[in-house]
């Protein structure tokens, strides 16, 4: 028998998550700060909530999946929020990239009134969320995490495991966020300097990834990155550099300098102030580019001068 | 038939790519500047010359494994120096890692008399040489080429042709060094961050790599990395920080502003002021360590404060 | 006739600010969290207040002179806060270094009730403030700031007015940090070159000093840095590296990348770290020179592994 | 009675030098390769050399005032170069900013061949040299210091001694451009943040260096930058990006990371390579501010993208 499930946050993320665990027969309760995006799933049998702590009262599981540190705090801890109606035992499952402080602010608040708090934080972009194949980054109390593997297991190809206090799930996925966000910087400097010398970019990147990476990921964002396609976005810049800001903010309370950290964000925050947020975070390498002297290529995509926070 | 070789230069790279070519049947000779390198390979049917003139003299295809640009230099335009030997038509495979400028340099002098001039730099160490399993980027003339070919896929698993002219390769090269260090320096960080935090920093690599790069090349560093295994080293430091002066010499050159190519130059030089030049690469982990207030673990080796240079 | 006005704050800085106040007349009451730094005062003719909202209560002018802007917000917002006593038409005047942010926060509340807010940043040290030579960076409505410019006379060596907006007073306070500590920062690279060299580093400041800037800043800040005075600090190097984090925080709202600045966060985050917060912040050489292969000389001082927050 | 000297070199800086000697009464030779410069001073009783080993045989003192540290190779080693003319005792003083291994190189030759070598490289644009307010910072044997010091007296308005190894002028010149370079660096960060926040820079310039540094080479630099004032130039972008070059280069020798002169360097091979190495090195500010999203404000000089060597 399956455990009942709510979901809170139904973006891109949360809405394609939300319709695999009712395809996978998990009784369901969604809730949205806009009712409208519930609707498909109130055809497909899942109970609309209207608030948080509605949502929460229908389910032992409540997972969150939210746009940031502060849309969790307000859902969790606000009027008619989560908090109100989880009941005893329940479990909630933070599952946005948020600060590992936030983790443990949640768990904290959690044993005050009886429920359980664990972090699952994923990789993988919206379309990847739909065929649910994320992978789960998963820390907690060992019950608890027993009780949500099940649900983790019907939104992904692999769930790890990586210790008992919450926060420990953040912290790895930040350190994976950085190493990404670090390879594409990367990537945008080889670039420069190869196409500079009048190579093709796309042909070394693949000689490249052939001889030394054999890496996916290098392969689809190199590509990605050396033909400019940054619109629509796979992961919008501006959601990296607030991830950076989160790694930079995390090793500073840790007392970690982090250089390499502090170039990217520069360049992320380069692109954002131009108002490049809403693009593919490879798009970064414009930003090198220009500072090389090479003509931008940001696409026909002209945003607005977006707010850089 | 097989083309006669030649090898100029039997260090840790030089020497079994040599005896492997003896293995595959090629008429082999050797020079070395010091000769008792070469006397394991003459009781193997080479044929030991006392100059790489007198090398080149008996081969179609010479190869020089030297140490930096200026033993090329030194090689190729010495006295008894390869290009005094080299008959028309007959072919120099620069396999060490140089500026594309010093490529350059060469092939003009080739074409002046009548030979031919093919750079052919190769990503693996000598445990990988030994096995014949090089990566080779080349770039040269096509014709040259094919002729290289034989011998270049005797040494190795893969061959990559990026172009027509030599310097391309070494730039592919360069980059290839350059995305390597930088992988370096940023797990060097990631590290930090995680085990500041209190986690295992192995299981932290094997969690990420599994769930993003999937890349042998971040698995086998960062293992090393984790485990603090330096010495012996698998590439030394000091030759990755020998790679990254060249990456930041060409870039300017090029007009490239390459900013993690300088943090990782700055945290590769603090390394070898300090001595630790003759560690593996993966020891850049120890700088960034101690800046976060760790206790470097360097190992037990202690080297003289090398010359940085 | 003197206004009445108020210290709320009386650590390194604020206690020599009364001691001022009280010397050239002004009727003064003061409030400090431990009552006993207010005796010494007290027996001056300063009244004593038990709270921040009763010293607010017995003044024109109330000055708040704390450790962060968190320290701010507890006493103006908190129990028996200063706002609970301003009466209309009273003008607070914040002279700690906080973010714009801060002081923009603070202006909304106190036009809200009816009184006044200016923001009045100081450069100088504690020395310096019990001499009354600060330099006073001022900004606000132009009347308060004509009420309160007796009072910032009093305790300054000059006032620069930068606007009727109070956060630019903030801003350009931090500008000017900022400017200090890269200015420490680059001294410490300098003095590193030149000491691997052999030559004497205080010589070498001396002649670049007169040669070039003829600064008295430069001449103080690098001569103490040459001889490893350390301790007591000046200015601590934590505070100092809280002041570059304010920078950062700003320039991220406005969309700024400050490479320099990150290198000297970098570096003062390192040093506190390593539990060096607590010397003054020119100890910033010793990280530069232990970077570069130099044994640091952080001096006999052995403090605690400071919390780097 | 003066000693005879000689001047090879006439651009910007060494015209009004041996200018200045003349009106001084030191009996002059010149040398220059294109002979049009050397006109004026023939006319004023100069001796114009046809080579500068002609210009050597003339003099007891010799002074290279040239490009770079290749043009100091070529006109003292090359045909009819100094080193072929210089009589026994006669004095080089190389007045180039060079690397500190020029230097040496140089002291060495001198010293086979009985000649002396002193470095005395000057601060001071073409202007102030036209004044002969240069400052001098001089170094190498005492005997010859002296016998130079009234010809380097009459160029300047203060010399200081380094050493007796030639090379730690050098030196001390390098470390006193970077200190330069880095100054702008960051008066250009520190811009972009007041003026996105809607501050005038001027103003804000004006209160920071009469609160803080008091030093007319920040009120100088800082006006020029916050005015736009890039054409024509006092300092060339592309001659301040060969200095740190030289800074750098020099600190790879000694093994010292120097991560501002890293950042500084990024921002003027980026201007340099969108074609702005001709205009002022203030002009770093415009690869500052178009990082924070700023319209850049190159001014209407537009010159060739020039090669960024």
């Amino acid at each position: 028998m399956k455990e009942p499930v709510a979901v809170i946050g139904l973006g891109n993320m949360g809405f394609p998550m939300a319709r695999n665990l009712l395809a996978a027969g998990f009784p369901l309760a969604v809730h949205n700060r806009t009712r409208a995006k519930a609707e498909p799933l109130a055809a497909g049998g899942a109970a609309v909530a209207a608030s948080a702590a509605e949502a929460a009262e229908r389910a032992r599981i409540v997972i969150t999946m939210l746009a940031d540190d502060q849309a969790i705090d307000d859902v969790v801890f606000g009027e008619r929020g989560l908090l109100a109606g989880m009941k005893p035992g329940a479990i909630h499952v933070g599952m946005s990239t948020v600060e590992p402080a936030t983790s443990r602010r949640l768990a904290v608040a959690h044993r005050a009134q009886g429920s359980e708090y664990l972090a699952a934080p994923v990789f993988g972009r919206p379309e990847v969320a739909a065929e649910a194949k994320l992978y789960v980054i998963a820390a907690g109390p060992p019950g608890p995490l027993e009780t949500a593997l099940p649900v983790l297991r019907a939104l992904s190809r692999g769930v790890s495991r990586v210790g008992d206090d919450p926060s420990r799930a953040n912290l790895v996925k930040l350190a994976g966020n950085f190493l990404l966000a670090s390879m594409l910087e990367t990537l945008a400097e080889a670039f420069a300097l190869v196409e500079k010398a009048g190579l093709d970019r796309l042909a070394v990147l693949e000689t490249l990834n052939g001889a030394l990476f054999a890496s996916p990921v290098y392969q689809t964002n190199g590509e990605r990155m050396s033909r400019g396609a940054f619109s629509p976005p796979g992961f919008q810049l501006a959601l990296g550099l607030k991830d950076i800001r989160l790694v930079l903010r995390t090793a500073d309370q840790l007392g970690v300098p982090m250089p390499v950290a502090g170039v990217a964000y520069d360049h992320f925050l380069s692109a954002a102030s131009r108002g490049r947020g809403g693009l593919d975070w490879t798009a970064v390498s414009e930003v090198v580019r220009e500072a090389a002297g090479l003509a931008p290529a940001w696409g026909s995509s002209t945003s607005d001068p977006i707010n850089v926070r």
